[in-house]
């Protein structure tokens, strides 16, 4: 048998066709044009994985089941996307819509859920009882799974672990909100750090190698501090102070066998490994506590659509996760 | 057959023998001691839960199993005590120990582990799919329940809500860290809030009923808030802020069916409930997001004995949770 995985994001649609390991066999992909109609958005889903399954060379019949890794908030059990803020959608009848399609089962979560599912089935956590994945990208998303299935609570809002209170009447956040986890550790809060960080330094080689602040990425943060930049250097500490202190809530709360970071900041591999395993004695409870690896994330891109075949393997239609 | 489930507490022993509903049928107690060596504290327990037996009129052979509920960390897979602040007991082997006084299978888990469990079992959060717990009382102690089983972690230390960071750099914790939750959720918080406000406030309720600060406390402060002290409202309206968040927080991580409120400031009943439901929707994300119901915890000081028990009726010897 083999699976379909839909990676829908703001920007692109990827599918792809894997084998039972969560290997992918073939791939397409085309632009989402979120501004659309969700009926086209969902009709171009639809053919990218047909376009998918033609190069792989496999039959339709072959197609167990179809699985779907959202930015946004779905309901498996009625196969509807709640709310995706990127594309405006709210109460979407997705499953309905695609199997109109394409008439295989249909299953539905969070992007974030679906790159962790994947990671625990063919990545870094796989083996592991239990793993809760962060993804530090433009937010912060998250995913918690719990003996191989991925958790996503009574009304499929749970492991929204960018949202957690960090700092009470911190920062507001696009949720509306203040003081969320993803406005500290998100790659978007640590380029506000670099930017708020060369205001008052001018010389630093972050403002050298950006050009102007509104330039300054993740990227050339990390760079900098990797070089030595002093100023990189303590924006880079301070993001890591924060990020420490995040993994540190996950361990209070749900004691996880592995932590896996994704997400563009953990491109910056063992040097930000390196950081975050340093500081996690300090934030301990009693600072004796024994507590989960932190892991980087091995899949990249493609646990979307690794993680969006794989939940078409673990679920019945209608269950819920 | 019957249960024996024993509440170790910092100053008291409480040991019950239950049925297979929870059902207590009867009790016995004594002092803690915990300044004694821990064999003596251990050989307490056991005089306990044979004078429980005793009183229930079963023979010993009906007994299947007993639980225990520490003020602390244990690990169930080995049976040995991690840590217990209040008794100085660090890496205890209570299975063991109490083995050598009564022969039967022993499992061990934290105080509020085994109070959530006594709710999700016999209580109010009977029949949830998922549920968490938060004891709020001299500090702030938690369980998760998934399935029908306590989630306790893949170190045995999960759970430990009281010790999330709220607040980045805040009131330093007994745990060494600072800004936990249990800072500003526990009734000794609430307190420290009600002394702080009757310093510029000395014409409070709270105070004239206390008589001077030292005396005063939650069950104080929430009674002159009842009556409508605008000094303790404002007080009361503070700290269910961060008793609103901090619920959030649980929502946004793992979306529980039920969240249970338990502990000292539970008493103060539907005053406490309907201020939180009341802040609840303020700070969902998006304002939107679908959530389990708040109750309030409804066994009381049994919830000890009683989840105790309730151990050694879903797990195997060795198990970890």
């Amino acid at each position: 048998m083999i699976y379909i995985g839909i990676d829908l994001g703001g920007t692109k649609i990827a599918a792809g066709v894997t084998g039972l390991k969560g290997n992918i066999l073939s791939e397409a992909s085309s632009a989402t044009g979120a501004q659309r109609d969700y009926k086209e958005v969902v009709r171009d889903m639809a053919s990218c994985a047909l376009k998918a399954l033609e190069q792989s060379g496999r039959s339709i019949d072959k197609v167990e089941a179809i699985g779907i890794g959202i930015p946004g908030i779905a309901d498996n059990s009625t196969g509807r996307v709640i709310f995706c803020t990127n594309l405006g959608w709210h109460d979407i009848p997705l499953r309905e819509e695609l199997q109109k399609h394409i008439r295989k089962p249909v299953f539905i979560d969070n992007d974030a859920t679906v790159a962790g599912l994947a990671e625990s089935m063919a990545g870094v956590s796989a083996g592991a009882a239990s793993s809760v994945f962060l993804t530090l990208g433009t937010g912060v998303g998250g995913a918690i799974i719990i003996n191989g299935k991925p958790w996503t609570g009574a009304h499929g809002v749970a492991s929204e672990l960018g949202h957690l209170t960090m700092e009470m009447g911190g920062i507001p956040c696009t949720c509306g909100k203040r003081g969320c986890l993803e406005r500290y550790c998100s790659a978007t809060a640590l380029i506000r750090m670099g930017r708020e960080a060369v205001r008052t330094h001018p010389d630093s080689l972050i403002l050298l190698r950006a050009g102007k602040p509104e330039k300054i990425s993740g990227k050339i943060i990390i760079d900098c501090a990797k070089e030595g930049d002093p100023l990189a250097v303590k924006v880079f500490d301070r993001y890591t102070d924060y990020l420490a202190l995040a993994i540190n809530s996950i361990v209070s709360f749900l004691d996880p066998e592995v932590i896996v970071l994704g997400g563009g900041i953990s491109m910056a591999g063992q040097f930000l490994l390196d950081a975050v395993n340093k500081k996690m004695p300090r934030y301990l409870m009693f600072k004796t506590m024994p507590y989960g690896r932190v892991e980087l994330a091995v899949l990249g891109n493609s646990a979307g659509i690794i993680g969006a075949a794989m939940l078409g393997m673990i679920l019945k239609e209608g269950e819920s996760l």
